[in-house]
């Protein structure tokens, strides 16, 4: 996406190959800083910290992670130290197994010689990859909001919960790449930005990508999606994804089941907009999606930005209160509208995955 | 409730008539601290902004905020004046219709010299009475969750959603009565606490009070009161209410609504707690009551404590991104396992609510 005016990917890597650069997201929306990480450590702290998240960026990052890794030794036992540390950074995003199972059967076959230079290669590609993936999500999902466009007057308003747009991948988007596609057909669109505690991605990373972009929206507690649904304020919902079970049911950020039960309840579409990589075909159902619990700290103490500019964590419950912090839930099958794939619009079912993707589910059934 | 060893009521005249002192609410759980209210404009001021806040504890605020105002004036014109200015504060709770109408239908009857007198005592017979209200409601909620601990072994969890504490009444409670008398039976239970963004009476109020009681709790986001009903770590929900309709609707604090379908999906008991003053008789569905929208800066800004002891305000959202921040929600009474009155338990149905206080109904439609 355009950042002041410039064509920007969220990871990219340096020219010579001594590191790779990110957006720090933990200083989002108040400082847009890129950040050099150099070494497989950082690539994991990166992770673990959440200065990179979302599971489509969560994978290239893992994948830049092993590149990383392999620069002064690329031994089998190396390759396979990287992809354990990289894998014990967070539990729910599949990619993340995806990319660094990708990496290992690409690289493992070859001569330790060649190694560093196709870990390189094969993570350019992941990121190419996902790129074109998301570009088309954003195809199909535009058609479902120029339809509701095409059908009455007036603006679409599209609801969406935690961060799946630009900054949780590498560009474009899963669940904001069909409003984006959307916006530059012309249709005139809305979007209510769920704020998604405790992290706040939505009110940090989404409210600040689509301001970046221009595109018109308002930012709510999450409290509230359910009130705008009541009230005919809600056209669709479209979350993104970081497990997919064979079954079509959906890990997503902690929340995004209030939300299907609402859509549901108030007869409003919702869909959830994934890449084929976040389809995880060897978990029958969702209820086998380990689900991280993160710091209570995140829950007790909040960071934002002084009238003085300055960025400060504060404290926002008693001390003596204790604190959990589920980081995804669970979101049946039954409650999503249809999955928005590259390749197309596909029921939350085993058999509309199947169809859809009948060369992957192969794959792994093989 | 005790407050370091002494009962302590969160509304209390001073004793020469020369003001009101209430909890300033807007600085908990940081700092306890007292306020004195001394005239209308304070009284009005108080609840606007929320240092004062909860249903009952609005009435009862509004109730003093007219004996204030009658302080050099009892005129008729000026009891009309007082209740224009306490009715305009907040338009979701009807105790503050309740309570004012009250205070109006006692006093203008009288002589301008015997008003004053009789506001104070008005005043504090509507604090008596709630007080004994929630004591019922209390033993009433308690039974069930008595029962719930009789039908198997280990800790009862209630959930519960903002603070329909002892802080939004004038002692005991609404929701967390049955907490308070449940556990002063010796009954092991634990209370989740949701923080109800965007205010976070949940964070900061419930959580505060429980922690002064010595009641097991711990706060989670909002967003994660789904995926802890769907792994079975919820008992019941207890909430309050802010108005509720002769048909059973309940409105209530934004986002009870999510918590309503999230207990109906996992088959979880929902309780509603309040006190008879909360029933809107003249309301036939929850559809018509107003919600309150209030400033957008609530959710774009939030206030903590630094670690040196410091109470600030910073900015979560990007400048250039509006929000939105609808104060309430209507859960439908299909959701709703029953209300906890002062009366005992009663179903959230029209039928329900006038068997069981058909002298309330009667006195309306007369």
């Amino acid at each position: 996406m355009n950042i002041n005016g410039t064509p920007t990917r969220t990871i990219r890597p340096i020219a010579d190959h001594s590191g790779v650069e990110i957006i720090d997201q933990t200083l989002l929306p108040h400082r847009f800083e890129f950040r050099t990480m150099r070494t497989l450590e950082e690539a994991a702290e990166a992770i673990s910290v959440m200065r990179v998240r979302g599971a489509p960026l969560i994978g290239a990052t893992a994948a830049y992670g092993v590149a990383l890794a392999l620069a002064q030794d690329a031994s089998e036992a190396r390759l396979e130290l990287a992809c354990t540390r990289l894998l014990s950074t967070r539990p729910t995003a599949v990619n993340l197994r995806w990319a660094l199972e990708r990496m290992t059967c690409h690289l493992s076959p070859l001569p330790a010689s060649q190694r560093k230079a196709a870990a390189w290669a094969q993570a350019a590609a992941i990121c190419d990859e996902d790129v074109s993936l998301n570009q088309s999500i954003g195809r199909h999902g535009a058609e479902i909001i120029k339809q509701i466009a095409g059908a009455r007057p007036g603006v679409v308003n599209v609801m969406t919960h935690c961060n799946a747009g630009w900054l949780a991948t590498v560009d474009w988007g899963t669940a904001l790449a069909p409003v984006y596609a959307a916006f530059e057909a012309g249709i005139p669109l809305h979007v209510w930005v769920s704020e998604t505690r405790p992290r706040n991605q939505g009110a940090s990373l989404t409210a600040w990508e689509l301001a970046q972009h221009g595109i018109p929206h308002t930012v709510i507690a999450d409290n509230a999606a359910g009130h705008l649904m009541q009230h005919g304020q809600v056209d669709l919902v479209i979350v993104g994804a970081d497990r997919v079970a064979a079954n079509g049911d959906v890990a997503n950020k902690i929340g995004t089941y209030l939300k299907g039960l609402a859509a549901k309840d108030n007869k409003v579409t919702f869909y959830v907009a994934m890449p084929s990589p976040t389809i995880d075909w060897r978990l029958a159902e969702g209820s086998g999606i380990p689900i991280e619990e993160r710091a209570a700290a995140e829950v007790t103490h909040i960071q934002g930005q002084t009238e003085d500019g300055q960025l400060v964590g504060v404290r926002l419950t008693p001390a003596e209160s204790p604190a959990a912090n589920p980081a995804f839930d669970v979101t049946p099958a039954r409650l999503i509208t249809g999955l928005i794939t590259e390749r197309g619009l596909c029921p939350a079912t085993r058999e509309g995955l199947l169809r859809a993707f009948p060369d992957l589910a192969q794959k792994v059934s093989a």
